[in-house]
């Protein structure tokens, strides 16, 4: 059986990765955006097949070594197509099929190879999914800025600009806020008075910020981490929390116990809101552990593998992830 | 002299007065949205020489009779220029010159002939002024849906709709928001179960609204007001009046009182929002009177007398509004 490809292909970055059947990583490659909802096509398939190449190379193996296998994405369940990376894997000399996976079941299958549980992904979004005999049973939220993703990155970033700008404008008492969203923005905050008696600064933030896509608004979720103390901030951050708490409870379900995944920029790391949000969950009982991890690409590999029949087990899962700590 | 040309420029409708300078009002025209920044130059300046030419008509004048005047505008203390309408007008035969004015001062001296006192507005926007001495002292917010606007239509559509798609999304409670949404998009709620255990029509509904340029979810506002007795639908309206006081208080100054001119259509007519945001403005002790004005066009014909040397007094402004009445 030839070497079996999987990749996670992110908004802002990509990783490729070559697993052996019995779960050992040959080799392992990165990319930037390889999202073509978010990337476009083009510039997805070049970060994708480039990931691919990388690990390739990585692997001492040809194109002509490397099989089939997935290619877990956000949206893969809303655009299945894959012609957009199939006809540049093929004119890099890749002959395997590529089937899509959810990016969500990929991030929970990199934090254990039970075929039932919880994942929660706060990056740029915020979704939830419970999982039930390996395939997503319930999702909930990850509807964009506009409509959800209550709680992520982009909420906390938007959350951070409105509360600046509120005070500049003298709708609310002083945050920290302000001042590391002015040094953020690079600009100077002695730019005098406007002629409508509003601080010249309000003006310099609100034009810099509209020339931002609104999606990156998620940059200045930091800024609300960084102003320990600040009222405000921490306003913000406990109702990130709360939201996320509430996204676990529309995919609990009173029937299923197992570990909770906790992804993205957000949940991944030591945190206020990761911390409250383990805390809610687990206070529910249905969660047997919390794992946070920083990435799907260790579930793209379960996920490759359970394609091509092999199922993990824990020597499985734990082969995957000591081999691929190896070659990051 | 001449008959002064006043015209009421907004992003939806555009109203044009021919005045003379006794304030009597001798035609009035409107014509759709006749904002160069949200209707492109073309279409506005098409709007705005179409109602003064529907007033010129009405006053049974000609182009010729039609002196110079002002055009009250959102935006007009950030895009100056008046190019864009000048040459339109001229092409039309109307030679006056038109000087721009802020929209927020033309809701102002709608509602009285006072220079010193208070407008709020809330429309698909939400801003607020400070007047003194026939001028705009302080402004706060107006600063957009992204940033701000906090209170106004845009604001209360968006929470409607985040509120209803929450629900359907189980990470709330049931709310009448959801069912008055679904019926406004015209779908249908019975749309079954999607592959990843959510309801049908919350794709449903997602798609429709992304398919909105963000601003258009202000259309949605006059759910909240239809729900009556639904407890999300009553949080909204009392967070939205809540912002509203404090947009007051960032223009208040407790060295100046006067009337309250309240206007848009979040505020020109009688509601829970525009009773709770009276009763906290009247509270500060600075608001002599409230008044609540359907638009701007009485202030834009204020507006034009002060500009050509006629300061407007009780018996001046009477004169405007009962004439002006008389045509409408």
């Amino acid at each position: 059986m030839p070497t079996l490809l999987a990749v996670d292909a992110g908004g802002t970055s990509t990783r490729a990765v070559l697993v052996a059947t019995d779960g050992t990583c040959l080799g392992y490659g990165t990319a930037g955006g390889g999202n073509p909802i978010s990337s476009g096509t083009e510039r997805a398939a070049s970060a994708v097949v480039g990931a691919i190449q990388t690990a390739t190379t990585v692997a001492r193996l040809t194109p002509q070594d490397v099989g089939s296998g997935i290619l877990a994405m956000a949206g893969s369940g809303v655009s299945p197509e894959t012609d957009w990376v199939t006809s540049a894997l093929a004119d890099a000399g890749f002959t395997g099929s590529v089937e899509l996976r959810s990016d969500l079941l990929a991030t929970f299958f990199s934090g254990t190879y039970e075929p039932e549980g919880y994942a929660l992904v706060g990056g740029t979004g915020a979704a939830g999914i419970r999982v039930r005999g390996g395939i997503v049973d319930r999702a909930a939220d990850g509807l964009g800025w506009l409509l959800g993703d209550v709680g992520s990155g982009f909420w906390i970033g938007h959350r951070v600009v409105r509360d600046a700008v509120a005070a500049l404008d003298g709708r609310s008492g002083p945050t920290a806020l302000t001042g590391l969203l002015v040094d953020a923005l690079g600009l100077e905050s002695d730019a005098g008075i406007d002629a409508d008696g509003r601080p010249g600064v309000l003006r310099l933030v609100t034009d810099a910020v509209y020339r931002l896509r609104p999606v990156e608004l998620s940059r200045f979720a930091p800024l609300a981490f960084q102003a320990t103390g600040d009222e405000a901030a921490r306003a913000i951050l406990a109702e990130a929390a709360e939201a996320l708490a509430r996204l676990f409870g529309a995919v609990a379900d009173p029937d299923l116990t197992g570990p909770l995944v906790l992804g993205g920029s957000i949940l991944a790391q030591k945190s206020v809101v990761a911390e409250a949000v383990a805390t809610a969950a687990t206070a529910s009982g249905l969660v047997s552990e919390t794992r946070q991890v920083p990435d799907g690409v260790i579930g793209a590999a379960v996920l490759t593998l359970q394609t091509a029949g092999v199922d993990g087990d824990a020597a499985v899962f734990d082969r995957i992830r000591t081999s691929l700590a190896g070659l990051r």
